[in-house]
């Protein structure tokens, strides 16, 4: 057992927390010890409810937690209809690349309905929809709500407080975490730049203690880098209270990513990820694909901002994606999913459960080679 | 005590390798229980000599080392003029740029001859300045070889063998590893992309266990992200067995970098920081300031490989240097030197030996602190 600030805040056996979109990780980082956390933002409201309450099932009283992304309210836009007032501002060219590309890949017209993932991402970039998805996740019995992007709105904070809920944000670099501290936040996630996802340039060997020096009393979880024990004992030994593991679990079976995209990531070095703003608008590691090359040719468009982007490539991934599970080759080439540099460690796939039990135990054994050293 | 295969391969009292061009660093470092490396590269052989007597007589019997761009036999050009017959590639355009853009920060003509160090590097790149050097090397009882970029040439690897010499290689990817294990290195140095310096994309959390994976016997130094003690825990957690600082000596009261240079470090934050190949040709990290945004201006010309790039910018490099600390105002603009992303932690100028130790009695504190943390 190793008992640390965060270990105690959450009442759970092992300062492991286990981030992703799919239920079954997440119930089962919880049933191992750690905290599960699900990434929301591409559920809808009565999706994510269903989900939730088949968690709580698994986990029978274990805590567990989710992740959102609330955006701001600065999106230049029409709010009584925002994503047609945003999808407007796209300009031709984009439209255009977008379209020329699926076309030049021959990647079919419709994805079903329930390969709708990244659109859906896309849509709850509309604060109007976030609203009934707090609800439902503040009507569950979470015990942490993180922030994926940026400083909660004090609303939200006020809310998580009066429910009970540890709050938990991520940040890149000292500023952010400045910000976060000011608003309140009970956790910091400092993510380093070797992370799958939203990312910055600073590496966790140099961020973590940074963003532990600054915190003070606020447990701070290390991310970016993490897929091993060693690598969560170097994360403690940094100064962190424990670790948010992202990457590591798509390496799972029950990770929901596509299996053809899981294969590719096996098949990854760590070499082999880039941080591009062509998904989401803003900088996210990924596994490099022709998705990218297409992007850097000469003459390709610049990607637009955050939310256009998502708007834009929203619908196409899903296309990708689901070409690509029905054995498309062409649409196999383009596709990529978020995912840091630990890819490179990935050799098989593993039930989660055991992925996060041997996290920890790996991490004790390194532990005591570690005090073994002394002399 | 910290006792590990590095320790006991080089007879030392702490895993802890100094990296620095200054040789009163490099002594410190030993002095202290680590083990110092004199980065050769910027001396002229007499120059050199005298410096390892020097550092013999002030390690008293402790052992060090030297580190020495060995340039490969690849060199287009022709060797019995090698550096005219390179100066002759470069063209007019980047001549152009670099003569213009000193004239624009009004840096004044001429170095002082003690201050071309740039251009001692650069024409070091030529493989015939580098037998004087490497025979001024052998004759000094040095404890270790590094070979700062590349695979070490094979009678390189056979002189230090038979000298009774470690030899040691920089590497920043799995593939470099194995290239390097082939030629028979004693000691494999994971840098990760947060050091400063010659430096790839992957971070040393995911580097180090990577390259200790694939090393076997063979100990691996983490390099890059470690000033402190804990993340020299850190990086022992990840199995290194040791780690190889250089940027935190650049803390230091003894480094010889130019006091203006020093207090730029001083002020930086851990983003402040670039990958650039606008001084050696091949991506390097330093300090980012107006020199990099010049490069970056629309229509400046793209760096050029090494060794071309360095044979343009070496003078560059020596005016400004020199400029900068008579205290004119925009060279200062301009100072940058090579730096990691651990320069961030900078608060002020230390003596070396109480840098090198207090890593060392932190690293020890934070291995006691972490297996208390063990229930």
């Amino acid at each position: 057992m190793i008992r640390t600030a965060l270990t105690d805040l959450l009442g759970i056996d092992a300062p492991l927390v286990g981030f992703n979109r799919s239920p079954a990780v997440v119930a089962e980082v919880s049933k191992a010890g750690g905290l599960g956390v699900l990434a929301v933002s591409a559920y809808s409201p009565a999706e994510l409810d269903a989900q939730l309450t088949w968690i709580e099932e698994q986990v029978q009283g274990s805590p567990y937690g989710v992740d959102l992304l609330v955006p701001g309210n600065t999106t230049a836009g029409d709010p009584s209809d925002l994503l047609a007032s945003l999808r407007a501002q796209i300009p031709d060219q984009h439209r255009e690349f977008i379209a020329g590309l699926l076309r030049r890949y021959d990647i079919p017209e419709e994805a079903s309905a329930e390969g709708r993932v990244m659109s859906e991402f896309a849509a709850n970039l509309d604060p109007s929809r976030v609203a009934p998805l707090l609800d439902v996740v503040f009507s569950h019995r979470i015990a942490l709500f993180a922030n994926a992007l940026g400083v909660p709105p004090p609303e939200v904070v006020a809310r998580a407080r009066s429910a009970g809920v540890v709050v938990a944000s991520l940040v890149g670099k000292p500023e952010h975490a400045r910000r976060q501290l000011d608003t309140g936040v009970d956790v910091l996630v400092a993510q380093g730049t070797e992370a799958g996802g939203h990312t910055g340039t600073i590496a966790s060997t140099v961020l973590t203690p940074e963003i532990v020096d600054l915190a003070g009393d606020v447990p701070v979880l290390a991310a970016g880098g993490i897929a091993t024990g060693r690598q969560m004992a170097a994360a403690l030994a940094l100064g962190a209270a424990g670790v948010w593991c992202g990457s590591v679990w798509l390496s799972s079976h029950e990770d929901i990513t596509p299996e053809v995209v899981k294969r590719k990531f096996l098949a990854a070095t760590s070499s082999d990820t880039l941080r591009s703003t062509t998904r989401t608008g803003k900088p996210a590691r990924q596994l490099r694909s022709s998705w990218h090359d297409e992007w850097e040719r000469a003459g390709s468009p610049e990607p637009l901002p955050m939310p256009l982007q998502p708007l834009l490539v929203g619908e196409a991934w899903d296309r990708i994606d689901a070409a690509a599970s029905a054995g498309h080759a062409k649409a196999a080439e383009l596709e990529s999913f978020f995912i840091g540099q630990v890819v490179g460690g990935f050799t098989e796939l593993r039930p989660a459960g055991e992925i996060a039990r041997s996290l920890v135990a790996d991490c004790e054994k390194q532990i005591e080679v570690l005090a073994g050293l002394r002399h």
